[in-house]
């Protein structure tokens, strides 16, 4: 057996002092190793196996393709996304603000199951010094996609089978208040001139401004059902990140956690839940809290006025004591 | 910019591909890649940065430990444990059976924050064709520390500011009565005889056979304090893993949540929960259950007779109707 190192700076040095008079084993099947790469100057293109840590009924993935964020700006931009930081040396953290996921039958989020092998293409857009416009792509690996993608493709002329992503993220620091004070910032050696600027007509804004300012998404053409109130409290031992702050990913749990119990309350089974499709779920970061807090999920069900078997939720997150408005979902 | 694959096997041919006609980005510092790569025939080293999803005060590293577990086995042992299945072609698991950390002040659970470098060195012990034995060790990068890992040194030669991981797995496969009922199973190609063989005294039977007849631990040296009975329904909107089963590392995040809620009941604040150094986890995983079972959380707390200052908590999680034990857990 051959050790096999991906760092190909320095994989013959530490394969020859590791093998040295080490018993070798049986002759085993390869593994087909995970990779990772440029594609041009700002495409990033991953092929992998789907692991536990990353799939499931649950917001693993979304987690995942968060890192696949950061690791993305990272490879574009000149700066260490996981441990950047401003000319003074205050850390500065590129929090999610926009996160869209657009599947279908065929790919959703809860599709990738373990072993399957994906290809993951990755691309930036500028939005100047202070955020920035990520968008991804995964499919089976065995589509044998072309490693490119645009806003134009993401937005016009999607393959179908396949999970598109885009995530519109800030670069932010804690104020004086802490959690609940997060501010803008630049990180030291930020580098997004050279990005192209994605189309007006694909800007993230115009996903997100209006809910932002009306307080919550209301879809068209669709009539209001049932609607819910649900108490959560952010739990101290699953729902923070590394830093202490309110998980990104932890608003998807929470949210599904919610619907969970809606979907209970509305007469239905569990196996009907875990099978739900919901091809598209968008959040957009409002705020963020600290261990603890208590907080109210606002859940509304929606049918499409032509179809009623056609389903769509929306979502409020509020800090139950203060009223703010931490986040706005939907889930189509 | 040149792309930088870590497909060995693949790479030129893909960046030529790739490159051909596309523009160059600036001039970015390069970064530094997370490698993988066997030190010798039962030996894997990793060397990574840490990400969001796989860090926190959370079971996310748990569940990151986990999946290097299943890498490891997969790299030296033939089988591909991401997608095994026995000669019938039936999936099997490798389930987690015994999950123990060890660490301390400078290094335990919750110490890995975004952008750490890490290396971590994983070694497996045979146990025949259904179980296999993984010892993980995991230290700052810039330690230095050799690319070797032994049980000896696990149990008996420890470096400080290390936290050391040992995990018992076992090849499972559903019954007829799904995610209650799981029963042995030996993958197809599951090689093992070449692996060594763990000296008896590291054998993780003797850190769980006792407490599993006895059905928990019962620790020594030490005088019983506050006990509760805590109820969790399984969150099918976050609990499960990819195949549909309570994913192990749940385990973990019920346990830490109701530990959390059991630190309010004492009086004690949200901030010493987060600031809380327990070394050393195990669990011991007796049983799963489905999305919506009802568990009871029997939490105790004990002191050292000796340091009423040092304090450990034993856990027991058991279907709530059928009195089922699930798994049982000490934290010291």
């Amino acid at each position: 057996m051959t050790a096999r190192w991906h760092n190909l700076e320095g994989s013959t040095a530490m394969r020859s002092e590791y093998s040295m008079g080490l018993p070798a084993g049986p002759a085993l099947r390869p593994m087909r190793e995970d990779t990772v790469g440029l594609a041009d100057a700002a495409t990033v293109v991953r092929e992998l196996v789907v692991k536990p840590a990353m799939c499931g009924p649950n917001a693993r993935l979304v987690a995942q393709i968060g890192d696949w964020t950061w690791d993305t700006v990272s490879r574009l931009c000149g700066v260490d996304a996981f441990c950047a930081s401003d000319a003074q040396g205050v850390p500065t953290y590129l929090s999610f603000y926009y996160y869209e996921l657009s599947g279908d039958a065929g790919f959703h989020l809860r599709t990738p199951t373990f072993g399957d092998r994906l290809q993951v293409v990755s691309t930036c857009y500028g939005f100047g010094a202070e955020s920035i416009l990520t968008l991804h792509r995964l499919a089976p690996l065995e589509r044998g996609l072309p490693p490119t993608l645009t806003a134009q493709e993401l937005h016009e002329q999607r393959h179908a089978g396949c999970l598109y992503v885009r995530t519109f993220n800030r670069w932010i620091q804690r104020g004086e208040a802490g959690n609940r004070d997060l501010q803008s910032a630049a990180p030291h050696g930020f580098q997004h001139q050279h990005l192209p600027q994605a189309p007006a007509q694909y800007s993230p804004r115009l996903a997100y401004d209006g809910a932002r300012r009306q307080g919550g998404f209301t879809p068209a053409g669709v009539l209001p059902r049932e609607a819910c109130t649900l108490d959560y409290e952010v739990d101290m031992g699953r729902d923070l990140n590394g830093v202490g702050l309110l998980y990104f990913a932890s608003y998807f749990d929470i949210i599904d956690s919610a619907l969970a119990r809606m979907w209970r309350r509305m007469g239905r089974t569990d196996s009907s839940f875990l099978a739900r499709l919901l091809a598209r779920q968008r959040v957009v970061f409002l705020g963020n809290t600290d261990a603890g807090a208590a907080l109210s999920i606002e859940l509304q069900r929606w049918v499409d006025a032509g179809d009623a078997a056609h389903e769509m939720f929306t979502v409020r997150v509020l800090e139950r004591d203060t009223g703010r408005l931490l986040a706005i979902a939907e889930l189509s």
